[in-house]
């Protein structure tokens, strides 16, 4: 899926939710932890259970990493049942020198057929184009991370333009692509940094990760962030897919996804 | 293996050769190309050509990643097969918020038992950290890198210091850690920086990866990067492992290390 299908779904769904997939294993419900395959089973119901209410899904790398050959396996079955009507963003925050670049877009553009993938810009411009080069695919670069740490760098001011750091990664990085090949992570809990982001990006899609569990406030966010083409995907990890720690883990993520999404409709004004 | 140890080697073997497993599987002997182990097949030839003359490998994830779950099980094979002689580098390059950095740090250094694991630093202190919070592990930080994309962010300048971002990098991250816990990556093609960052982090290992292909000069890297302990891990991937196209790409690679090493001896003065 493209960029334009993506402002078509959710032109459609009337939402601009994305459910994150960071699915720990030492979080799973009981009756699911020891099945063999309890990873992908788990993913499984809460696609099922929040397809409806959400336009993506975005797989963390690091939770499928940490479980071996296992876990690749089980983020590859769980992209392949994603419906084709989804955007799947593997965050994997990859980013090398030019032609190691190259080897990682080829892992989540071919190997793993992700829509897009999340790329860290401290390596510059080599280390991003590998991933441009890519039709139809989109690269996600890490403009303001919702995190404590975004203060130990991003928010440096910088010499020449007496800007923040981040806000000249933002102007560069956003040169070297287009709204329809490139959108940037920006942190949910400075909203207020929001207009910020919009001023310097004001067409590109904005992903931002910090709604829920990491504490930011979906009204601000949108007030904020929404253009004319929506232009946001806000994700919730935890504060959907372990609403519940029970056997309703599934009805429960549905439950909450759906909030979201009529929260977000009222925003679209739609 | 830990820092103390890995001393202690580049005492004994009078060399700080790294040897970097990047494995392109396109760019394999005919011969060897369609064995079904063939990644595999090729590393370990490479390892036993080449240990004596090195006190380090380097596994660049992406080239592993890039094959999928092939690749992940010959990365693990190779890491595996590598002697308890010599330090080990995931050369990784990640970095997420904490409770995902920490995933991370499972990975490269539970899953899979590597020494140590390179991390980019944009994301802040609460990304490295959980890498640092293991004991006998060390993790290895991107200062300054090689490509012709550290222009784009590594060298602006900062506001408040007038010192360019990859300086207050290195300032600010050693503070994190310690020597015995904490590497630095330092690129090698701007070898009139070493002096600079020697200056910044007198103590900590450097782990400089563009000599050979990426076209550093060792005799440069070494004037400037050695310190009491060595301090120093050069790198060199297709210099070495590409040396030869045909059957004999294991011996020449062994000739190739074995010319580095004995360089490096030079250097050290013993």
């Amino acid at each position: 899926m493209n960029i334009q299908q993506l402002i078509e779904q959710i032109r459609q769904k009337k939402n601009y939710l994305c459910v994150g997939l960071d699915t720990d294993i030492t979080k799973l419900p009981a009756h699911l932890a020891a099945r063999p395959d309890a990873v992908f089973e788990f993913n499984k119901a809460i696609i099922d259970a929040t397809k409806d209410h959400c336009v993506s899904y975005k797989l963390n790398t690091a939770f499928y990493e940490s479980q071996g050959l296992k876990g690749w396996e089980a983020m590859e079955k769980t992209l392949h049942y994603i419906p084709s009507t989804h955007f799947t963003i593997a965050d994997a925050k990859r980013g090398d020198i030019g032609n190691t670049s190259s080897q990682y877009a080829k892992t989540f553009f071919e190997v793993l057929p992700f829509d897009s993938v999340t790329v860290a810009p401290y390596m510059g411009e080599d280390s991003v184009r590998p991933f441009l080069e890519y039709e139809n695919k989109v690269t996600i670069v890490l403009g303001l991370t919702s995190n404590k740490g975004s203060n130990d760098f991003q928010y440096l001011k910088l010499e020449q333009s007496s800007t923040y750091l981040f806000e000249e990664v933002l102007t560069k990085v956003a040169s070297w692509g287009t709204p329809g090949n490139l959108m940037f992570v920006a942190g949910a809990t400075q909203a207020s940094q929001l207009a910020t982001i919009r001023n310097i990006i004001p067409d590109n899609f904005l992903l931002v990760p910090g709604v829920g569990a990491q504490g930011g406030s979906l009204e601000e966010v949108s007030k904020y962030g929404l253009n004319k083409n929506a232009g946001l995907l806000v994700n919730a990890s935890r504060a959907i897919i372990f609403a519940s720690p029970g056997e309703d883990f599934a009805e429960k993520a549905g439950v909450v996804a759906k909030e979201y999404a009529e929260e977000m409709r009222s925003y679209l004004g739609v």
